[in-house]
């Protein structure tokens, strides 16, 4: 009765979201802050002024929306935690919005990568990439880390070489929180094959990496993908994009529109305008979350915990000798989620979502100390 | 450099957007009245109160919704214009939410239908069908209507069992604005495969047809998808449900979760629930369009069009002798869209989208006379 592929499924497992008490949640890489005044007006002036457009279908392209995200880019280089110039002008026709980064990907996993060859990807990162492999039947060659959680790019280029195969990657990487340079990223992908092409995700660019936007002209087969979920604190309201090419933003069209013809609703364009106008408050944001993420490596440091440097809202950690999954529990116990996985390899450690400062202080005080 | 089913791929085609000026829009069968004031309310007092939650993923499976819509459906039998008792109950667990009644029929036709036999269609309906089937690579077998516009049951019927197939039905159907009784979906379903899964879409039920979800309990491979967009006046929204056995609903929800664990935002959520609960102004608003639709329909057959009776928001017409090219071009001058296709068979018909009674009004002082 169900179509076989469905028994193929491995579907994706999110942060727990439990109901029994009020927890601080550092399980889910969400942002501590909430979104701009701005985007919370721009909503129920909307709603309110205009009701009958919540009756009418929105545009299903998203255009004032590519524009204003073209604008914050261009603004802001794409990295929040450190402003800059971005050598190439971004443009709305390079700019595609899907309902959240989840649904961006994928159309882009549809759109690029197909069954005839195996997409490279390293061995820990963002689980819902190989939940999409299944989805749309795509192999999928996995390639180790080294031992300090950095990405093996010279295995990984010459898998991509011997495959004739496209590369995905997250950058800054989940849950290890590591980034490429630009420099790194530009090695990388001018090794790649130049015929497929290249996603790189940067769900948590703003929180201090640099951003693979400056690459765009370089390289015409890169799709860059981010997400409003993050710094700019709306993972309530599903709002992601891909940037690149107009030409191959013009293919993740074709497949949206063979799919849902209006996945991002009329309240989350005009959400996304006003986040994209609002971008002090959200410099401001991310810089709180900045330090508070210093501080708390410094505090676990100080604990005897190995801590990855990060370039994300979010650290990953472990301590010799100590269970992850205890720690886990004593902090869930102490009403304080955080996140750990099963994955063979990174079971004894925890990955913590950066808070508020408040939030820190509590995680600090029921933070196990020896 | 492109996956070569996207090569395959032809998007659905919705109705057009035109800004040049402002238009009377009856060409998308949408709803002329906005959403109950509940539901701005709603979502006002969320965003306002709580915009820390916009910053958060919200409910990935919608249960409040969920449970929202059964309690909807029981209470309304799933018919507006007419509302009764169902024969079963609907509980939550039988309910499916996503981004529109588009992502839910995709989600179907992945969890439902294969590349191993024909899905059955009749000629002329929804256009998406064949372009999710395409998606899918799900090959397609369109039955031809009778004549006057009605389904060839004993063909489809003849189809399905001959293929071992599973059936899709628009019901109320689309463009034809047609609708099979109770009794005839019911003969229907019971001389299909009963180890397929068949999926009738009851986009336009609350019109005035009778609603397929008293066949649950008689029909365990049922599915029945429902939408927001039309009888509640959200399609800005992007919530649609199908209403299935909970074994089927599981089915979906792990579709779901490996393309995308949380298509339905948190404010798409709260107005569904305030929608759900405002069943006395939306019932008002469906009167209100049956009485305009039925006026309509004996003033443009006292003008010598022909009129299919019509269990919807919209209706199908045709005069022989007169071009529907041609009308559609005069109203759209006079700043009112309809709707025609460039299918074979149907070129020359307009589907008009009934409005406000103030809308008719214009439609009617600028429709030709001859």
């Amino acid at each position: 009765m169900i179509a076989q592929r469905v028994e193929n499924l491995k579907p994706y497992q999110p942060g727990e979201q439990p109901k029994d008490r009020d927890y601080i949640k550092l399980n889910a890489n969400e942002n501590p802050y909430p979104p701009a005044p701005a985007v919370v007006e721009a909503i129920c002036r909307h709603a309110q002024e205009a009701p009958q457009t919540l009756a009418l279908y929105a545009d299903p392209d998203s255009n004032q929306l590519r524009a204003a995200i073209a604008s914050h880019l261009n603004q802001t280089g794409g990295v929040l935690a450190n402003c800059q110039t971005l050598s190439q002008s971004i443009s709305a026709d390079m700019v595609f919005c899907g309902n959240g980064s989840d649904e961006v990907l994928s159309f882009a996993f549809y759109a690029f990568f197909d069954s005839n060859r195996p997409l490279i990807q390293p061995e820990h990162t963002y689980s819902f990439y190989p939940v999409y492999a299944g989805y749309y039947n795509i192999p999928l060659k996995k390639i180790p880390l080294h031992q300090d959680f950095s990405l093996d790019t010279e295995a990984m280029i010459q898998s991509a070489v011997e495959n004739d195969s496209s590369l995905i990657l997250a950058n800054p990487n989940a849950p290890s929180s590591l980034a490429l340079s630009l420099q790194q990223l530009r090695d990388l992908l001018s090794r790649l094959p130049k015929n497929r092409v290249h996603v790189v995700d940067e769900a948590y660019a703003d929180f201090g990496s640099e951003s693979a936007l400056c690459l765009l002209a370089e390289f015409p087969n890169l799709v860059v993908v981010r997400t409003f979920s993050k710094s700019l604190s709306l993972a309530g309201m599903r709002l992601g994009y891909a940037v690149a090419s107009p030409e191959l933003i013009k293919v993740l069209h074709r497949v949206k529109d063979s799919f849902n013809h209006f996945p991002v609703d009329v309240l989350a364009q005009k959400a996304g305008v006003a986040s994209c106008q609002s971008t002090t408050y959200y410099v401001e944001c991310t810089k709180k979350i900045v330090e508070q993420r210093e501080d708390f490596i410094a505090f676990l440091r100080n604990l005897g915990w190995q801590v990855l440097d990060s370039s994300t809202n979010f650290i990953f950690t472990t301590k010799p000798g100590v269970s992850g999954r205890h720690v886990y529990q004593v902090l869930k116990e102490a009403g304080i989620l955080v996140r750990r996985f099963d994955t063979p390899g990174i079971e004894e450690y925890l990955r913590i979502t950066v808070g508020t400062a408040q939030q820190m202080a509590q995680l600090k005080a029921a933070f196990p100390k020896e």
